[in-house]
Order: structure tokens, then C-alpha cells, then sequence
């Protein structure tokens, strides 16, 4: 028989102001499922447990002046070496600001190889520098738009992260990612009924022809690409040539 | 007295088949302030009320062949036909879709001033083709990653669009838009204590000179927009010499 420890693939450690945020979305449907088998698990802590004063207070008024509150260099440095303490040496230390590296299906495989990861989600203006490079965290982004805080960041992420995991993800879901595997978007889907509002199904989906359909959907995602993303779809004509 | 609606600025309609990750961590925090205050509301749409059979079924094997589920056309087209019911014309609708054009600040802006959205999440393999094209269905994506689901790219998207909305953000936690708005990302916060681990505070900031404040920040935000993101900067430099 496999005891619990011997099933869990993932660790994701949170340093957040609002743990009660976690799991979220991640705690239903199939990355819920997995939480609950134990082949991923999640840690929350909660930065205002490492504030110095009986306020638990973790901010204060930026130097130099202006807007907004930042998150002190003591509390959070105690913060992160509380959770440092906890995780293995290869798990990735991330803090999530547009300011950082755009996170792709890349960094989730990344993640999930390492077996872990810790991550610091900021609110208020932001959080002070000291900390960034005394600790040496990756700075990772979710797109260029502003959120309240890192914690819808860290739940999408780790929702890519997780449905790479073995076992988590049944037949009926396979991993689906030709979009960034082959470097093209994916192609359409269709189902029955074959008719729909007058609309019919393409016929060669109906054809049989294992060939000719697999060349059809290879066809509309090269079409897809090349018109919506020129940037994916110039890496992959230069990949296409170099293999000719 | 302001009457709820009066103080209604934004509506999420949802379209899921998990209407119980929702509002998730839209719940909390000022997100969650804004929505118990009735700035804006959430509205979820069970995909499987739509079903068309006993067994509450709402998807089928993809039409020549492969692996995974597509959601049906009919089923679908029935559930976006009630949105559209509830919804005002100049609301957005959306689906979240790694195929989709990137979600960016620009669009939380956008999704903002039309007053609503309604958003198609998906699961499974996709969704029929021909309702995204008959219901003229924008694709967006959070990023270059899959997800298990629309719902977590939904939430961050919402998020951002949310502490847009006047009332939402305190004083404490103004609108920190730099990053996005500038063209320029942020620069580096300190707060005290002005010496941490034997590292201080830049002195610049402890000057009180606000001129010379203000050009340390916009040299140190150029820097890291130079070194960190070459696309951004590119923009910025361009813009900056039809300025002169």
C-alpha cells in the first residue's frame, strides 16, 4: 500500500496576507480531487503572523514618499526563511509582479519537474526591494495587467501546474496542449449534433480518413497561428526548416 | 440614499460548469468588500442546466475522433442565448481560450467601461467551434499556459477589472498603474527600517528632495524596462521621441 507521502508529486507553499483565499478554484473539480488524493498538497502562510508589533502590522509608507503602503524587509524576510525552512533546495522562490518574467507553459513544466514551489503574493503597493535580492526571488508575471494582490496570479499558475501532474487528470481530460507543444494553436473542435442551426460539421470530419483529418487539423492550426500569432508562428517555420 | 443599483459599476456573468469556484477569491479582501457593498455583482450560469438529457450531460466525443470531450453546440448555444438575455449590448463576450488575443490592461480597462461581461469557461477538450462563430464569441487568454478550466484565468481577468471600479481600491491601496500606463515598469519600493541586514535604504529616497525623487524612480523604472522587457521599451523610446 503507497502512504500519502509517497503520492504527493507537488508542494505549493503560499506567503500571502489572505490565506482563506486557498485553495480557491483549486480546491474543486480535478485539481480539488488531487488535493484530496494527496498527490499535490498546499501551504499557506500567513505574513502577518511575522509582524513585530501587537497591531500585526506588515506595512508601511514608502520611502522617498507617495501612494500606498509597502511590506517591510524584517517582517517578510522572517516570513520567507519560515517557508525556505520547509522546502527543498530546487523549488523555485517566486514573487508575482508584472514587473516580472511572463510566466508560459514552460515555467509550469519547470514547477512540476521541481516538485514544488514557493511563491509570495504582495498587496498594497508592493513589497521592499531589499528583500527581492537578499533572498533572491524570481520575479514571474501572469501578463501585463494589474491585480490586487499576486494571490489570482498564484491560482492560475498553479492551476497549469497541476493538471501536469500523473494521475490528476483522467482520460476523458488528457493533457491537451498542442498549443504549446507543437508551438501552434489548436485547431477546432466539433461534436454532435451534426447539424446545428443549419451549421454542419466540416465533412472530412466525418470522412474516416485518419490521414486526411489529422492533415485538416494540422492545416486550420498552421492557419490559426499564422493569422493570430505571428510571433508563435515564426519560431515555428524557423523550427519547420531546420528539421527539413 | 443611493439605492443598490445606483452603486452597481460592473456584472460578471459567468458561464461554467464549476459555478462553485465562484466568487473564490473574488469573495475576499477588496474584491470581496466591493461585491457584499453591491459595486459589482456576480452572476454564475450552470452550463448543465442547459443539458438536453436526464442524465444532465453536456458534451460529446470530438467529431473525428481523438482524445477528450467537446462541449456540444446546442447545449452551449442555449446557455449563451440565456446570458445574452441578461445581458446589456455592449457587454463583451468572451471566451477564455489559450488561442485567444492576450489579455492585457487594456482590456480589464475596456471590459471596465462597458459596465459588464460574460464570460464562457470551458473544461474538457474545447467547446463546438460553431457556436464561438455563430454567437461571434471573442477568444481571449490569460497567457501562453493551459488550464484546466476558463475559471482561474477568469478570476485573475475579473480581479483586474474590478479594483478598476471606483470605491474599490482605499487610499491605502491607490491605483498603482505605472507599469501599464507609463509603458514603463515600476520601480523599486523601501519602507522602513532604513537598515535592514546591514543593507539600506537608497539615499536618494531619505532626501526629501521630490525632484530628485521623482528622476531616481523614472531613471530606475527605465533601466528595468530596458534590461527586463526590450518589447516595452522599444514602445516607450518611440513614444518619448514623438513627444520631442
Amino acid at each position: 500500500m503507497q502512504s500519502p507521502s509517497d503520492k504527493l508529486q507537488f508542494t505549493a507553499q503560499l506567503l500571502t496576507l489572505f490565506p482563506e483565499m486557498f485553495p480557491g478554484p483549486l480546491g474543486q473539480s480535478l485539481a480539488g480531487k488531487g488535493l484530496k488524493d494527496g498527490l499535490w498538497a498546499l501551504k499557506t502562510l500567513d505574513i502577518r503572523d511575522f509582524s513585530r508589533d501587537k497591531h500585526r502590522s506588515v506595512d508601511d509608507t514608502p520611502a522617498g514618499g507617495g501612494a500606498g503602503m509597502v511590506i517591510r524587509a524584517d517582517v517578510l524576510g522572517d516570513a520567507i526563511d519560515a517557508a525556505l525552512s520547509e522546502a527543498k533546495d530546487d523549488w523555485p522562490l517566486v514573487y508575482m509582479s508584472p514587473r516580472g518574467r511572463q510566466f508560459t507553459q514552460q515555467t509550469a513544466k519547470r514547477w512540476q519537474k521541481a516538485g514544488g514551489v514557493t511563491i509570495l503574493c504582495g498587496r498594497f503597493e508592493g513589497v521592499d526591494e531589499r528583500v527581492l535580492s537578499a533572498r533572491d526571488v524570481e520575479e514571474i508575471s501572469l501578463g501585463d495587467f494589474v491585480l490586487s494582490g499576486g494571490e489570482p496570479a498564484a491560482i492560475a499558475m498553479l492551476d497549469s501546474v497541476i493538471r501536469l501532474l500523473p494521475g490528476v487528470m483522467g482520460a476523458a481530460e488528457t493533457l491537451n496542449e498542442e498549443s504549446f507543444t507543437s508551438g501552434l494553436l489548436e485547431y477546432p473542435h466539433y461534436t454532435r449534433p451534426a447539424v446545428w442551426e443549419g451549421l454542419e460539421i466540416p465533412e472530412v470530419l466525418s470522412s474516416g480518413h485518419h490521414g486526411k483529418i489529422a492533415e485538416w487539423r494540422l492545416k486550420m492550426s498552421e492557419e490559426l497561428t499564422r493569422i493570430r500569432r505571428p510571433d508563435l508562428w515564426s519560431t515555428y517555420v524557423l523550427a519547420q526548416k531546420q528539421k527539413d
